[in-house]
């Protein structure tokens, strides 16, 4: 029987790192040294506590935890505008908000609401690869800007003023994955200029907004671009990954189709995530922590990985990725990886994932799991190279 | 800016009823009688104790609530492979269920997964809209067979011998929304051989099952077809509306494209819900009183209405629908509807809402709320068709 052409969506290939770091972890003898773990984009730490407080004293009220509007709590939504004006100092009106099942649930929307099959959108490479299999599987079509270090791994106007035909739409992202460079204001404010000037819809991901380590200015596309889609996460400063909830601040005229998609394809947000999401928004104290911790993890590796021997990596501004280049080591980084990962007990994403093109120079560690294990990793990886 | 096609997909109306519904018993003076709504497909119950219990614990316990693998804990996919052999007497491998984000989020999976763009999809009408808004929203056209109680509202094998050019798929459901009708077991088993014969892939929604009021006999298009998608969801019997969580059963050829589609669509379904569904799964007691009271809303309901002048009831073998044909009342239900809520003080849904053709004759009224609100629907209908 017929299989849809979709179903070809390349799977990503961390999975099966992860796959093969569990395998390796299982098959250690009792007392070996553990794996550690730098192949995930998920921080090591839960929800914080007072977000799953929240959610428990929820369910012990007895709160029915039904299906909210399709744009989620009226609450939440406010809180996220407050949280707009608290860190921006961006005024944005609630009915913009829209609460998804994660940014992985608002890529769709936004790309249905706004583009058409056959319709190009481009991106940097390397980029998080759902962007294009989600615009793949809708019959759009991924256009992709080769990006390197001499411009942080991002795109410039000047790429797109040399894109013939124009693109309709641009997806960036600062902090990036895997890069984890990022967009200066300025430079986005030029970007959101040209989109708006030349009629591409730009869609700014912004879900690693909070982890940003003070060599770029953050700065959201909603402050230049009344026409931008911005996405955000509570996965990745707020720490929420398996809660499945992210949002979407849409430009006037996509809030109508939007809403009607997703009372299709969603009917709403988890409710319960809704509920911890709020919460989690108040836990300043215990977030800053665990952020100042991704930043003790920075600086170690950022001090110690070149004296181990990698000594070319991406400009580190946000996130928690350091997107190295490993073409004096190996040609090949997903054979490089696996040997790292049975030899020196590292799992690391090789960079193939990211950009098929080029990918196999480059792999992505990931340092949001614990600090204590990420202290351990520049002196594992100089032995392993310098066997 | 230009904007998606697909962002002219309708809303439901439910949702402007539901909002008319809110609005009228936020005006209502303090000590007047309420508004009973029968508007919403949701229980009025909230997930089962042992549910909500089971997500505290967890949460005490301090469980980071990561992502899950993309189809979903391993344990729970065990539970409902178990729940085929217990309820079906079914063996399927836990390797063809995925946990899907509820289950408006399997069906893009699903079609997605089985359809191109431009591939005909057929369904009986009246049906559940976000059938054919998604459909259209991914490119894909439904095609809609008329149906009425000559064959319950559902489709036949005689109707779709009938259709030429054939679709590439067909959706069923049984019961279904709104009819609350069944295809009986030997209808549902010819369905599925006639589409295994040519080459029709078959979309079974099976969300209402355990909602069965003994009339037609229950059964899963699993038992009679390798090649059938099977859709179900925890809302509907297991309460877990806003939990968003439900599951695909999928063919053998479709596993490997559903799982590549759900890593970059959703990632995963959310956790806690997961943990939820699971002990869900053992709350029968408290889940049978659920159904035991819909039971009796069912006959007070089937015994007055047609008193009060409802006499056309389509048959109501399961899920919590009365579909009644009010064309001997009104030849406009929406009209109908908004001015039963004013004047009688109960919310239902226009027919129009399912079948845009024929439904301006029909309404569809809602019976898993409160068992004493449903109780005083005959008499309150029967004092306002009489005035």
């Amino acid at each position: 029987m017929k299989v849809g052409r979709a179903g070809d969506a390349p799977p990503f290939l961390v999975m099966d790192v992860i796959a093969a770091a569990n395998a390796r972890a299982a098959s250690l003898p009792p007392g070996a040294p553990g794996i550690i773990r730098m192949e995930v984009g998920q921080p090591g730490t839960g929800a914080p506590r007072g977000a799953a407080e929240a959610a428990i004293r929820a369910l012990q009220a007895g709160t029915p935890m039904g299906y909210t509007e399709a744009f989620g709590l009226p609450s939440l939504r406010a809180r996220i505008a407050r949280h707009y004006r608290d860190r921006y100092g961006l005024e944005v009106p609630e009915a913009r908000i829209a609460v998804t099942v994660g940014a992985s649930g608002a890529f769709p929307l936004a790309f249905l609401a706004a583009f058409d099959p056959g319709d190009r959108v481009a991106m940097a490479a390397p980029f998080y690869p759902p962007y294009a299999n989600i615009l793949t599987a809708l019959g759009m079509r991924p256009v992709l800007l080769p990006c390197d270090a001499a411009t942080r791994f991002q795109p410039t106007v000047a790429m797109l003023e040399k894109m013939d035909p124009r693109p309709q739409g641009l997806i960036v992202a600062s902090p990036c994955n895997p890069a984890g460079t990022m967009l200066a204001p300025d430079e986005l404010a030029a970007i959101a200029g040209w989109c708006n000037a030349n009629d591409v819809r730009l869609v700014s991901d912004e879900i690693y907004h909070g982890l940003t380590w003070g060599t770029v200015a953050e700065s959201s596309a909603a402050a230049f671009s009344d026409s931008a889609v911005v996405v955000n996460s509570f996965s990745k400063y707020w720490s929420m990954t398996g809660w499945r909830i992210g949002w979407l601040l849409l430009p006037e005229d996509l809030v109508r189709p939007v809403e009607c998609l997703a009372q299709n394809m969603f009917i709403s947000a988890p409710h319960i995530a809704q509920v911890a999401a709020e919460a989690a928004m108040d836990c300043v104290e215990e977030l800053e922590a665990n952020k100042a911790a991704y930043a003790r993890s920075r600086a170690t590796l950022l001090a110690g990985l070149p004296q181990a021997g990698f000594t070319n990596i991406a400009s580190a501004d946000g996130a928690f990725y350091l997107w190295c280049d490993v073409g004096h080591l190996t040609n090949d980084s997903a054979a490089f990886c696996a040997e790292m990962l049975n030899q020196a007990g590292i799992a690391a994403t090789t960079g193939l994932d990211f950009d098929r093109d080029r990918g196999a120079r480059y792999l992505r560690f990931s340092y949001c799991g614990a600090e204590g294990a990420m202290a351990e990793v520049p002196q594992r990886l100089a032995q392993w190279l310098a066997r």
